[in-house]
């Protein structure tokens, strides 16, 4: 499809926004006027600047409060569109949005709105332009496709047409389905904008909290798939007002719209595969589907002597056992269960960069999938960035891209015992046996800067299909956290994200200390938690101390007897319990170099949370132990 | 009154909000429960650490989703009260907040609720302990005072009263009048907490935007008033669920909060003054009535002798004229109209101090009042604080306090001519005159770091009596920016407050380069803008270019002739005209050492606001200004 996006959706000047929309791979631009007026060259300077760029512009919007004005207004309303009308034909561009009229003195009356569509449409007929009329949801009295339809149906001119905006009528809970019977060719232009579903005014919720396709909430290939049915072939159009993306760096933010559009023309696509009649299917964006993940291959950390040594203590405590160190590079190997931990001390490699710029911290992210090649390509298709570091002799070279904090994702094949990755790469210790029984990484947090949650969200949804939880809000003591979960489709990579607002709170320590994203906590499954902590509390973990006052509180809510009270504080083992029962057991080690920590946790009666009641007790034990304080013996 | 607050409504760990709640002067505090709970000591500890502060524990909140329970559960929730009573009792408070049941299954028949009410009274009242209902806006069955009393009155039991908030019945429009109709003995407690109108779903609304009184748009005198006229004389408390307040330093925001309750008590106390029967007036906050304002006195600049020339040089190109020195410090004055400019370079001043601090900046602001002394002492039973200076031989001493950002408001009493502070502390040049004619300051506009708005609006609505404005959002092309003006009653005093919640804004850029808050422009107006900006033009004043786009725009928008459009043009005067027909014409000047900029500007029929139309467009040209960018010549 022919890909735009309208100015308003990027922060900066008009002349960065055009850059970064071409630097993107857009096709065209949407002008929104405001961008115009404040530009201090001419419009045809920026007919001459989108040229150059290689972008159309697609759009000229928005004209407001036109049809059933007051009568009284209708002749100095024809004269405003005709000076526009001059500024489109400087721009360069056909096509103008009406948008419904708003004012609370319009006239509803149907034969008034055509007529003066039809108006308006010979006005600009007669000069080669069209007008694509456009519902608001909040128009005084025209806010669905419908009546639009309706209404340009009767208008009956060849210069008025339909604009389409998904989020106009899926803000109104409005069924697109009626879309496939709007001719294709009476379609002039469609917008697309995702949200958030919030209960709040619509017009203020359309003004602060679009998002791209797939951030949101909305149901965008269901309302896309009727206008393919339709045989439309223009411009799919990004117009999104976004408080966030008013600040954020455009380039990298138009780079997020192209993606979002691609992945909505994915979906599409594959809503509409099983229809035979769908027309243009190949238009819409095709790659490799995603591949199923087998869970966490590997986590490698940047260290250097000092820190690995250190790091390497932690997971032996932790029951890990030292199972080999590479057979070329100055890295060693970590195993227990499922678990593979991997500390990458070796000078001149993408590791030292990484922690030469973010101290000891993840690297690097090993995904088990089961065609590595063709889930890069996928990558790729989306525009993402493969990396490719220096193999040494009988080493595997493993599909890899970059993480948007500029970490790495392997994508490694699974293979067969005694054909993996540690076979051909490590030494293996063949009498190496480790202490504890942790089996799996349940899940992986990362700490992300403010206002970056929604591009990783778009990030792993369209370049590795995982899917994403609601958003939950979470109490630190000095601040609020936001907190959205990403899981690849069968649950076996988890990655809660999360922010913080705020600059005291623990998030945006691990932030500051990181400088950059990176991993906040890493969560190991087992089946006895009892078992596990008693034995990493005699090696010496450092557990999180957890207040009694939490204890007395569970036993108001729940059942327990105070033996069992007794062991979980003893051993500061957090607990909850999902609405069906399924129960969830938890315990945290104290910050690494105050940057990550570890977290024990284990699942019964399938529960599937991350124990977001049990959060603020652990921002508010994480807050106390920054600070210094130590418990109060009380036990 | 006795005041209080709840521990939700400020930031940081339990004895960090315990220390502040105390400093800031409040009698006492709500425990919210999850504070305890996090808290490493017992409860025991919070109750001496509280009796070591001097505060009394007023309350224990919230217990939830007790009466009407699901009747399997109730005994279960006897045994949980059971349990917070013994917490209450080590804590050393009678009270505890029972909310209204908020559970899908739970019942709405009358007499279950009222014999659930008795049934936990008399375990209540059995340990000496009491219960205080309250209906959540969201409760299932129950969510209205009115409710609650009618089930209270019910129930009948000394150990069980209402707790009333303002929140939970404003929010839903409810009517406060009937208050007055509780005997004053059965109200156990009442929570104030104010919020901005905002249509959106009530839940979210409660607990992300409440807001201390005063800060809000809620009519809080007319909710307390029949309170007090129950007879009611327990707490006043603040419970404030508030994002920016979970981020905020405690003890300041702490402070706000002490100053919200003693103005709403003011308020209060006003509306119920002609009502003889209203009791206990003399227990509301009393304090001397704000002054009437009769505009600006002076500004003054902190300068160093280098940029004291330079803003000296672009005052007089402004058509200012130099009126004189001061008598004993290195101090110049430049007038022009009823304006009065001061140039403050003297060494070991308090104004050098700010200048040393915060670079070329005004540091002090005098208001023209009625009594000075009174209007500095209604300031400091607000607990401002007050500023007392240097005065050498000759030199009057002026009342005076300090900002929130530590900057001067002077209260200079109106004199007779030959006798002001110009006549006292300045040798004035008798042959000193003008070339222009700019007339008043019209208004300051200030920026501010985010989230210190509500501070500084409280702060002008409490110890200056202002009122304040709805806020305004505007399109920076680097982010949002948000506007709310203060005024003095009569609007002789013109505040505009600005902050910015993305960092490259025009304000966040002047917000960088003071270090601090500081004024970002001043608007001088005048009687005719073509005859000013043109002789403003001559004498070289830098005015800020205005896109042409800007003009075919108005072009449209309005019926100006082209050669008045040319005009506007030419000189770069913006324009914009309201519903009631008032016309605003205004000119910006460039930014002075990219700090702050003048403004000249001509209301016409009244006009009121401050030309909110045209900031986009400025900004705009602002942050080209700032990038280097010059205006394409096309005139």
């Amino acid at each position: 499809m022919h890909r735009s996006i309208a100015t308003v959706s990027l922060s900066g000047t008009l002349p960065e926004k055009l850059e970064a929309i071409a630097a993107a791979g857009f096709d065209g631009v949407e002008i929104f006027e405001n961008d115009l007026l404040y530009y201090a060259g001419s419009p045809r300077d920026v007919r001459k600047m989108c040229a150059d760029l290689g972008i159309a512009i697609t759009l000229f919007q928005p004209f407001r409060d036109f049809e059933g004005c007051r009568r009284d207004r209708l002749q100095r309303n024809l004269d405003r569109a005709e000076r526009k009308f001059d500024l489109m034909q400087e721009l360069g561009t056909d096509l103008v949005l009406v948008c419904s009229n708003v004012a609370a003195d319009s006239l509803g009356d149907e034969e008034i709105l055509v007529d003066d569509l039809r108006l308006l449409g010979e006005r600009a007929g007669a000069r080669g332009l069209r007008i694509g009329y456009e519902a608001l949801a909040w128009g005084r009295h025209v806010n669905t496709y419908q009546q639009v339809w309706n209404l340009v149906r009767q208008a009956d001119h060849a210069a008025v047409g339909v604009i389409l905006d998904s989020f106009h009528t899926l803000s109104l809970k409005g069924d697109p389905a009626a879309i496939a019977e709007i001719p294709g060719d009476k379609i002039f232009f469609v917008q697309m904008a995702d949200a958030p579903i919030l209960a709040m005014d619509v017009l203020e919720w359309s003004r602060h909290f679009r998002c791209f396709p797939g951030q949101g909430e909305f149901d965008l290939p269901g309302f896309l798939a009727p206008i393919i049915r339709t045989g439309y072939t223009g411009p799919l159009s990004l117009e999104i007002f976004n408080d966030g993306f008013r600040a954020a760096p455009p380039r990298a933010n138009a780079v997020d719209g192209l993606r979002s559009l691609l992945y909505l023309e994915e979906k599409t696509r594959q809503l509409l595969a099983t229809d035979a009649k769908a027309p243009n299917l190949d238009l819409l964006f095709d790659t490799p589907p995603a591949s199923r993940y087998h869970g966490v291959e590997f986590l490698e950390f940047a260290v250097d002597e000092a820190a690995g040594a250190k790091l390497s203590g932690w997971l032996q405590r932790l029951g890990f056992a030292k199972a080999g160190e590479h057979r070329s590079k100055d890295v060693s190997l970590l195993r227990q269960g499922d678990i593979n931990i991997v500390l990458n001390a070796e000078p001149y490699s993408f590791a030292h960069g990484f922690f030469e710029a973010h101290g000891p911290s993840l690297c690097a992210t090993a995904l088990k999938v089961k065609d590595g090649t063709t889930a890069l390509q996928r990558a790729l298709d989306y525009r993402g960035h493969p990396y490719r570091g220096l193999v040494g002799p009988n080493e595997r070279e493993i599909p890899a891209m970059r993480a948007p904090d500029g970490s790495l994702i392997y994508l490694v094949d699974q293979a067969e015992a005694g054909q993996t990755i540690y076979d051909s790469d490590f030494k293996l210790d063949p009498a190496a046996a480790p202490a504890g029984s942790l089996q799996r990484i349940d899940h992986m947090a990362l700490a992300l800067p403010a206002d970056s949650l929604d591009s990783w969200v778009l990030f792993y949804k369209s370049l590795l299909d995982f899917e994403a939880d609601d958003e939950v809000v979470l109490p630190d003591p000095y601040g609020l956290v936001k907190s959205r979960a990403l899981r690849s489709r069968c649950s076996s990579v988890r990655l809660p994200l999360n922010i913080s607002e705020n600059r005291n709170t623990a998030i945006a320590h691990a932030l500051s200390s990181y400088r950059g994203s990176g991993v906040h906590h890493i969560a190991f499954s087992c089946e006895d938690i009892f078992k596990e902590v008693e034995r990493a509390k005699e090696a010496g973990v450092p557990l999180l101390d957890i207040p009694l006052n939490y204890y007395d509180d569970l036993a108001a809510r729940f059942d327990f007897d105070d033996e069992f009270l007794s062991e979980l504080a003893y051993y500061n083992v957090l607990y909850d319990r999902d609405a069906q029962g399924g129960e969830l057991f938890h315990v945290y080690t104290e910050a690494f170099e105050e940057r990550f920590f570890f977290e024990i946790i284990q699942r019964k009666n399938g529960y599937v949370g991350y124990g977001a009641a049990n959060v603020a007790v652990r921002l508010a034990a994480m807050a106390k132990a920054r600070s210094g304080v130590t418990r109060q013996a009380k036990l």
